[in-house]
């Protein structure tokens, strides 16, 4: 069944140790998109301008991406510029343009109505519940916020946390969003918010799933060499949401399967620049670190 | 095989957002022979002044800890005293008096010399050495360190090193010492240093093991509530090594096991104060804990 995402498809221009790359493609739901294509054809709801290169659009059709719900408008797309230091955990923003973003109000195209799962990246919460609004029945809603919006839209935030089945966030906006420095009672806290499943992301030290009977320590890869974390959550999101809709299962051991598959996905992510390490991936190549996962894992 | 274990006997002021707590047991080889007795009967090598507790000393009795090695001099016992705030994971350290330590040299007793399993916690690296070379012949050494011997007697210490078997560190101390921020890549650097395993506890992100062929990562246990996070990376260490000296394996699979033991009498360690999170166990609770510890890594 299909997986719809909304959120942003943007220029990025990242400076890290090992390279820059300007004006490359990027966005949460190009992330997100790209990598559960390796499980299903994501619907794509975001906006671009006029002078987002055909060469992008042409990478997401190759994956499989549904693009008829990105709109192009008159005027620039969204750009982003940032920096990492060695500390490939901590970036400076060095610029945001939202440009067309900036109006933008996502319209589902009737085909996207259907969707059964879906996934509102972070974008402003009113936007987020706006698609939430336009979709039928969906079966299963997960959605990610960030700092800003916990700081100016708590009350919209709040609502939207009310509707989603899961959130999956960071470590840091967790704590923010809660008040709670332990990870284990934030995920409560969020819990009695009225959303049951949380993910909690903390980059290089793996991932944490609390659901009301049920607590899953995910690890991290053991990367050598990090080229870009730049979208690393968002290609998580697409390969836990990818691989929920691909199965259809819910029970906690499918999503435990899901998130190991995100972050499959997030690993390959971060060992390129932009999207360039999950757009060519065989599934041979997915499903061996994901074996590898599991070997770094086991203990009797 | 009994293990050995040099390092500081404290009396530790403590305070935290939960309590304060006047010189109460402390100090690494405390912890560590406490988390260790549960697998074996630990033999310390250590000094305390005249004014240390007989009650302490009757606490470490109990837990059938060998004292033989405890020099008791005139004088005042190490003394630390810390604060920790809301995130648990900083700590600043309000005072240090050596006291009976400064000119500390330890001796081990002869019944000490055969020692077959050595931990060497965190004191300056040349009394480490001391140990080493007044035992027979160790079959496993491991040991841990500090920034502070880092950057102040880095040749003793990478002469150390070269040495033992394992070094137990933490990331930063780590990163510190190999000059790598990725973890998997400070690994590398320190078996190239001539140590083969390596486990770098990440606090509350549990821990990663490296050894020439095989990598683990270990979560940590989901703690509600930590009150106290002093000493939990010596009872790690100690139920690590006791677990080793039990079984006395040093396969990959055994190694696994010593790990989530070790964090196992950590996550135990952190849930009180002092050592009183690990002085009254009993072994169906270490044994139910470590299931848990299955159970939140397990996927398939």
């Amino acid at each position: 069944m299909a997986v719809l995402v909304v959120g942003s498809v943007a220029l990025d221009t990242v400076t890290t140790p090992f390279g820059k790359r300007e004006e490359a493609l990027g966005g949460a739901a190009t992330y997100f998109s790209c990598a559960a294509s390796y499980f299903d054809s994501p619907r794509v709801v975001a906006v671009v301008g006029d002078d987002f290169p055909q060469q992008h659009i042409q990478t997401m059709r190759d994956r499989g991406v549904d693009l008829e719900g990105l709109e192009v408008q008159t005027g620039k797309t969204f750009r982003w510029e940032g920096k990492y230091g060695y500390d490939l955990n901590q970036r400076d923003t060095l610029s945001t343009n939202l440009n067309v973003f900036e109006n933008f109000h996502p319209k589902l195209p009737d085909g996207y109505k259907n969707s059964e799962y879906v996934f509102l990246a972070n974008i402003h919460p009113s936007l987020q519940l706006e698609v939430l609004d336009q979709v039928e029945s969906p079966g299963f809603v997960a959605c990610d916020t960030m700092n800003l919006w916990i700081e100016t839209e708590r009350d919209t935030l709040c609502e939207l946390i009310k509707r989603v089945d899961a959130i999956v966030l960071n470590d840091s906006e967790a704590r923010e969003l809660t008040g709670e420095a332990n990870l284990a009672r934030a995920a409560r806290v969020i819990q009695d918010m009225g959303c049951l499943k949380v993910v909690i992301k903390k980059g290089e030290h793996g991932c944490l799933f609390f659901s009301p009977h049920n607590h899953f320590s995910a690890p991290a890869y053991p990367l050598d060499s990090v080229l870009d974390p730049t979208g690393a959550g968002d290609a998580f999101a697409g390969g836990f949401m990818g691989y929920i809709a691909k199965t259809g299962k819910l029970d906690d051991r499918s999503v435990r399967r899901a998130i190991v598959y995100g972050s499959v996905l997030a690993s390959f992510t971060v060992e390129q620049f932009s999207t360039d390490g999950i757009v060519g991936l065989a599934h041979e190549e997915i499903e061996a670190r994901y074996k590898e996962f599991r070997e770094i894992t086991l203990f009797e």
